[in-house]
């Protein structure tokens, strides 16, 4: 495990944002991982904002503006992109309480779509899938999941295919989600990081 | 000029969001063109949405939810990401109604820190700035952003930087800012994509 050295900074952002029952838990650690792997100068890898369809403001002074009534909005993209090691990085994460199978329905056909062109287009594009009840983690590449998706009748991906074909990726300190360390097993030979290389020395 | 073969769809997904003085036209002309490359499978950009806190939600059915009460949030990054041949692309656009230079200010201190790491980390990363009065539009490459940053005094970036060191982007009709046309130009002998051949032919 990688702990950074020198002072730790306590994690003041977590923000108070409503996200019903969209797995929230998931979600927390891999912004955390991700600002872990910023701090340690990783890689830049951010979770986009929730879209909102704002429909009346209040400006109660020039500066501040105070939202009155909006909606939300289906995202055209998967949630999570950024850079690391020059690489285009993008993927989508799920929790499902399911015990056997991860259902589709879960993702948009519009992020599928968002997916394959993101492979076609030769950047790295992967399924991030928790099995709460399980407490499993898995990394699915996109690669993967198109397989599954042409051959398979089903609307669900069952728990075995994320074992055969998936990265089970195991629970960390630092990182807690260390899916870049399931990136460097798939893509291979990519060479750490300076700030990386000084932390474990 | 490129002009897609057949017909021609209708822009329907124009937002009905509501941007104060922020500089829309350029983001609206910024949209189309990404909407652009992504229908002719040139590159997959998008505008990040805007970050809004939401503090009040109401659920008046399982389905649905409005939000009552939200805030704007200050955005951490860029505010377009996406992949174009296999690259990392990333940048920040703004519009400005002074003549003859840039106010720096209308860049967030974190947003250059974001530019900076992009570029380190073999991203490729630029600013487009409009300047309205004169209704010119350049790419400002990051490499020459952070050089100005390093040796001027000065809070904002002449006019005669960006002529200097800066590419103008012609305007066109479609796409309407067609800044891949500069990137191509910057990092040279990028394949043109399938589609995107066919078109020409």
């Amino acid at each position: 495990m990688k702990y950074p050295k020198g002072i730790v900074k306590h994690q003041t952002n977590e923000k108070n944002v409503i996200y019903g029952n969209r797995g929230m838990r998931l979600e927390q650690d891999l912004n955390l991982t991700n600002e872990y792997y910023r701090e340690n100068d990783i890689a830049y890898i951010y979770k986009k904002p929730t879209p909102i369809k704002v429909t009346k403001v209040d400006y109660p002074s020039r500066k501040s503006a105070i939202i009155k009534e909006a909606l939300f909005e289906m995202p055209s993209t998967t949630d999570y992109n950024g850079i690391y090691q020059g690489k285009y990085i993008d993927f989508e994460a799920k929790e499902t309480t399911h015990k056997t199978a991860f259902p589709l329905a879960n993702i948009h056909h519009h992020q599928i779509e968002h997916m394959r062109h993101i492979l076609e287009h030769r950047g790295i594009c992967f399924l991030i899938v928790r099995f709460t009840v399980l407490n499993q983690t898995y990394l699915l590449p996109g690669e993967d999941l198109f397989s599954f998706l042409e051959t398979a009748q089903r609307k669900s991906v069952p728990l075995s295919y994320f074992m055969e074909k998936g990265y089970l990726i195991r629970d960390k300190i630092k990182p807690r989600v260390d899916y870049l360390q399931v990136i460097d097993q798939i893509y291979g030979g990519v060479k750490p990081c300076k700030k990386e290389m000084e932390n474990k020395a």
